[in-house]
């Protein structure tokens, strides 16, 4: 019998099979989905083409309870989701003098003329039932196939998210679709796996999984537990996360969703102190986190980019005999940089980032990889040497993730 | 029969059900199959259990000639492509010395203490082939099961890419696997999807299919031909291909691989020029994607991250009454910010950014989504004002293509 709270999805699109397109929406719905407590046990991404999507539909009937496809709703000839669910399940396909009146308005709206084509977006299976779509023409789609429930949303990320944000989550929770399954994350950052591991010692909790997800240097820590009820499973989460936090304390940052950028920024404004970069191999992607964060005008001030010694010197102050004797990239140059973003954006607190991303400008005594990341506040100023790997986009991003892991440190502890 | 040419990829991992992980490794796969020309025609993710792995094998194998699966290869309890493909295919997991010496190699060369469990990875399907691992220990598979052919990989993309590159595709060609497919991807910049469609009028190549592929305000092009040899389908893409520059020639950044950053730097490398930012809501992006090219240090200066107005006043010149009478987001404070940065860090070129990204900030005659992006020259200042939409993040992207876009159209002409 399949598991009715567990579900099966289907991405529809030659482009994703062709590589052209990454699958985020199954990313997206898998975890919004976890996150009410349903587990997604398949993901099929098919072609264009009737079999395929009849292959994985007849699959997903007989494994799960739960079926969701993203793609294929368009006006094109390219996009048969509509009719190929609507034979699958036995429905006729039915012109909605409803549904095309709400397409027309749409397009009112934009100032755009309706295009024959996408009239056929009007067609809809009959008796299944129309998910809103606040951004774009096509309508969802839902059906109940007896206890099976199957919806059917665009391709195009921002009305997939919508849907399934405010109709799907919402119908699965209130129709107790989900089991008591309930996870946590929690966001670590300047320790290894292995160093969490030997901190954390033998795990003492076996109705707990512990996975450890490791990114860019940082690791986030995530524990799930499945019981009798939400209660219970959340109360066995709690005993966990105290244990881990009275372990690792001092690595934490943050939980959920919050990024490393935004424990800093609350650092910050918790101190009242102002941040400036100076970022030299980054070219200025640490600056793009920092104000990737909404808000985060009221703790950063800006920067500058320094790509070029002649920057270095003029607009941050870093000697240039300091450059000829040590090198761009070196601790002392580093330290420089981190006070003249600080002074020269008149600031509290400036990182100085610079390295040796590669490809090229590697030596045997700093090969590409070694960057050094230095951070000044009114108390201190700290570098640290680092050597990562070959990989230029890798050592740029490791970069930013390393000086933002200094910054929150440095700022927990002053 | 299934098809000698079609492939099936297979993801295993739970963290890809639950949202966490995002499967990375199959888009790789796909793209680089595709060059191949070799279709791949199911992506199945599934669990980390052995029915779910046997149900996507058995599913493979009654469809498809060329199997490749990710993950499930390291030393956990949790790692079961391993035994689960064995036992598949009936071969006995047998230890191997050879297998067991390479690992201990590689964790000496590391330094690292090689831990008692990593041995399981020398236990290896009887009669199959190891395939090198250059970034890790865990060898990858490979089966030949009559005339399927068998590929198991780690999931780690950095370890899963060697064994791609380096052993499946050359594998695949010289087996003849590919069919005469063929494609080519031209990427244009500066119009947008109908214009591009109504500039091309009617499709006259019945034999080649053209696909639009829009991202951050930009369209690739992708023209696609399968012939009875690949000089066929490549003389029939030769004439599309010129066709479509014909119309479209001034829209036209490059073709393939090529970034619109990397276009604009060899137009910029072309003339002598060198390039400094300013940029207020992107943050640095700007900076950071130019400097993600490598050898970008050759017309790429440096800039300001002028998030403040104080520092578009200090540091670029930004007239304090200019901001006070127009606002820090007008056409007068983008086009100073762009002079300022040439000025400033003594380049011929140089943009500026200034913009409402969201989510607050917006007005009625500013709404959110409002960026004015600005572009120096030796020989005139451009200013262009954008209306974006609601999303922070696709703003901030979006103002940056927009600045690389004017770039290379303003470089390109002059």
């Amino acid at each position: 019998m399949p598991d009715p709270t567990s579900a099966s999805l289907i991405a529809v699109g030659d482009e994703i099979l062709l590589g052209q397109t990454l699958d985020s929406n199954s990313n997206y719905i898998a975890a919004r989905l976890s996150d009410a407590g349903i587990l997604v046990k398949s993901i099929r991404v098919v072609a264009d083409d009737e079999k395929s999507i009849i292959d994985a539909l007849t699959y997903s009937v007989e494994n799960f309870k739960i079926i969701i496809l993203t793609g294929g709703l368009g006006p094109t000839q390219d996009d048969l989701t509509r009719s190929v669910i609507a034979k699958f399940f036995g429905r006729k396909l039915v012109f909605r003098q409803d549904l095309l009146e709400q397409i027309e308005q749409r397009y009112r709206d934009r100032n755009i003329t309706l295009q024959e084509g996408v009239k056929v977006q009007a067609d809809f299976p009959e008796g299944a039932e129309p998910i809103p779509n606040k951004y774009g023409t096509a309508p969802g789609i839902f059906i109940r196939n007896n206890d099976t429930l199957v919806f059917a949303v665009p391709g195009v990320p921002r009305e997939m998210k919508g849907m399934v944000d405010d109709f799907i989550i919402p119908h699965l929770v209130e129709n107790k679709r989900g089991i008591p399954f309930r996870y946590r994350v929690i966001r670590t950052a300047g320790i290894g796996e292995s160093g969490i591991a030997e901190i954390l010692g033998e795990w003492a909790f076996p109705d707990i999984h512990l996975a450890y997800l490791p990114k860019f240097g940082c690791v986030d820590l995530r524990i799930s537990a499945v019981a009798d009820n939400n209660e219970k499973a959340e109360s066995r989460l709690d005993v966990a996360e105290v244990f881990i936090e009275s372990k690792l304390e001092k690595y934490i940052y943050g939980y959920g969703d919050i990024e490393l950028a935004q424990a800093v920024g609350d650092l910050l404004l918790e101190k009242g102190w102002k941040l400036a970069v100076a970022e030299s191999c980054t070219g200025g992607m640490l600056g793009s986190m920092m104000t990737d964060i909404p808000g985060s005008s009221d703790y950063f001030e800006g920067g500058f980019i320094t790509y070029s010694n002649a920057l270095k010197a003029a607009k941050l102050g870093v000697p240039t005999d300091l450059i000829e004797q040590f090198g761009a990239v070196s601790k002392e140059v580093a330290e420089k940089m981190a006070e003249g973003a600080a002074k020269n954006a008149y600031t509290e607190v400036g990182v100085g980032i610079t390295g040796i991303a590669g490809p090229t400008g590697g030596t045997p005594e700093k090969p590409v990889g070694t960057v050094f990341v230095a951070v000044h506040t009114p108390e201190e100023t700290e570098v640290i040497r680092f050597r990562f790997k070959d990989d230029r986009e890798m050592n740029r991003q490791r970069s930013v993730f390393a000086a933002l892991t200094m910054l929150h440190r440095i700022l927990k502890k002053s």
